[in-house]
């Protein structure tokens, strides 16, 4: 299989927050955004692999910002690493003024995908291949986050996990 | 006001087709596209003018193609003309084969929104300015089909409708 | 098969503008509205033919009056013309003031249904008996109607178009 | 205040069985038939009254009969008695077949509304006057449902309930 | 089929009353009640026959208190007796203030729900075995319902209904 | 502020999987699971506060387990550790099978919530005080949690982070 960049799986979102989407301060919900975020995410996973995908864990979601009602919200998500049979997927989320125009970065969340065939088994996918700064920037960042996520599980002793523990040193 | 290009005002609103959206021959209801289209078509009006935007008219959508469920589908509304208060906009909806990442086009659909004030009143909008040459024939038949309109509508004289009496000669 | 009169297949859906149905006016959202006339008229389209039916098109939808959020709607649909396989549907919707009770005209919209057998093949349905003076006024608009949307996809030249041309001389 | 026949309030809702709205059996949701009585009853109860109302209370649903996914279900709904601020709203729920247009009975239930103003205090409600056989007869049981309503939430003695008792002897 | 006191069925459902679920006064829809109140009695009814259960009834369901936007609300529902393939489900709702903490009982209701194979045919349930002291007046309250249901629907002559009749002496 | 235990805080909101609220392979779509725990996490984080509450951040949510259409799923959250206005919330979710009843555990999230005023400015909560083992485990690790969103957010160097730099060494 063919390495891919992530402008192969970029999918965007945009849409408005609508009433029945807010909570009581009139923003949208964290958990509608969640769901919205999920499936920009799992749209992004099935370009890369072209599989059906299914979510395999939400880390590091960040709500740094209200979202108020009527806003245009962009949701913005591409394979940031691949991995034997999961996929890394970043989400930026940015929110549009309506009188000026101007966007502005609500969140950022991370999400991962597994790419499974009918029977529900996970299956291997094509590797990522990074290209611009940023991309490559994320790309690096995943295999840390990806040992992190080991180290919280058991499934990785600390001191194997010899990138993110160079983060400590 | 300056005139804008129809990139400043280009919407893209890529989203799964779920179960809840699906009718009994389990492709993608008409009236949940409908909807999408709407909010689509609402953003970019509002990216034209800047301004709250009300739905005017929907006309000429034509359902050519099923869109199946767990279709990725991807709609597509730029602003082709705007007039005093109200603004064309013209719609794409493309699907995507999961296998393939094949994108085909299912439908077309023009809706008309009006600028408003915050009192509902109608207020002038930025002309528009078609750069390629999609564009600028979407520019051109968008005032056949406003004549259309308003000849269907009694509030102008078949013979007055110059653009639109040329296709019948 | 029998010809049947636009009363076999009338269709009435009275409901409520909910809070989530609506927009940052408060007004019922185009989108909605949208998606209540295209379940009104499938059920008006599958009354008249006895089939599975599936949307079309959709034209000639003005949004001439805001429908406000708490408001009693009702949706009439009837087949205004059968053609070989397809079915066009005229619905009329109506605002309901709560405290004097008076109905409004709040929309018209046109949409076009055709039947299909199990396999999404289209399939013959009966001929339509205008019956009242509006329902004849109506029968015989549709046939203009039907030209124009095969003059607009050129599939009919115009000059033969002969009832809608009759329009402009 | 001048009685009103239960004609001025009949309200009909006809929609589809939507996919989001079933059961493991495929069969319309109790929960969502629930629904739609409420949203056609409080209608039928407005137009009544012409006042703001709110559900009181729900007796003597019944679920007869399995109504399956794509089905066309029709509710209808009109004031069965008015009391001093209080309307009992008798529901009629039909079936049609796709093939046969054949209608079919399939649940009935009976919703008590309160008109009330404003600030949400009851407030009076015109007499009803039943017109049909039917009609009357309904009339009828709803002071005997009253009855029974109150002696079973304590606030009336059993043998107060007069037309209730009668039944037993 | 071994007995099961009510704690085994006992089904808690908290959620919030989002804005899509509120009426023109600014609180919870009876029918958005309805609908919650029906998914935690089935869910109560099936951990007591573990089956399929579909819902039968649904009666004396008194709306005694407004639930405004915003409130927790907790649903709890338990089988309050099980006749042959019919189980009884009573059902509290509470209601609690955000800044004290208190929660006020908002409603009652009682739901009939029966059990069914994979193809809708009602099949026998274990018997309910009360414990507590209100579980036991609920489980004799249900016997006295159950004949009322069956006077009422013309299924029992009202002087065999032994229980029932002895409230009217 | 008085220190409060967890179960003061802790919400049980369990419910059905419906049709509209599954993926191409008949489970439990993420986004869906993700909306679900952010509503019971912010009724576990007004509990423990009494005060309005927003999503600050969401992590570590693993998917081990589908979650199959039909199935009754629970949802139990509460604060596992107060900071000055933030609640770390650790939810459990649970899925029970029909014919035996059995409970097992599909997933595990950590929600983080920031109590507000009514401006929307970050306002003190009372301290958490852990009483059974998992509790103080889940107190324990959540400093580390926090020191990890600090560090990998750039407001906290790793050396710094003295818990958390623990475990590789």
């Amino acid at each position: 299989m063919e390495a891919k960049p992530p402008s192969e799986s970029r999918t965007t979102l945009t849409d408005l927050v609508l009433p029945s989407e807010t909570n009581p301060l009139n923003n949208l919900f964290g958990g509608e955004l969640l769901a919205r975020m999920d499936r920009a995410a799992s749209i992004a996973a099935r370009r890369h692999s072209r599989r059906i995908v299914v979510t395999a864990s939400v880390n590091h979601v960040a709500f740094n910002k209200a979202i108020p009602l009527g806003s245009v919200v962009t949701v913005e998500a591409a394979v940031s690493r691949a991995f034997k049979s999961s996929m890394e997927i970043f989400i930026d989320v940015w929110v549009e003024d309506r009188e000026s125009g101007r966007r502005t970065k609500a969140n950022e969340a991370i999400y991962t995908f597994v790419a499974v065939d009918e029977t529900g088994a996970p299956i291997q996918v094509p590797a990522l291949e990074p290209e611009t700064k940023i991309e490559k920037e994320r790309f690096d960042a995943a295999l840390r986050r990806k040992q992190l996520s080991l180290v919280l599980a058991g499934k990785m002793k600390p001191n194997e996990a010899t990138e993110l523990k160079a983060l400590f040193e």
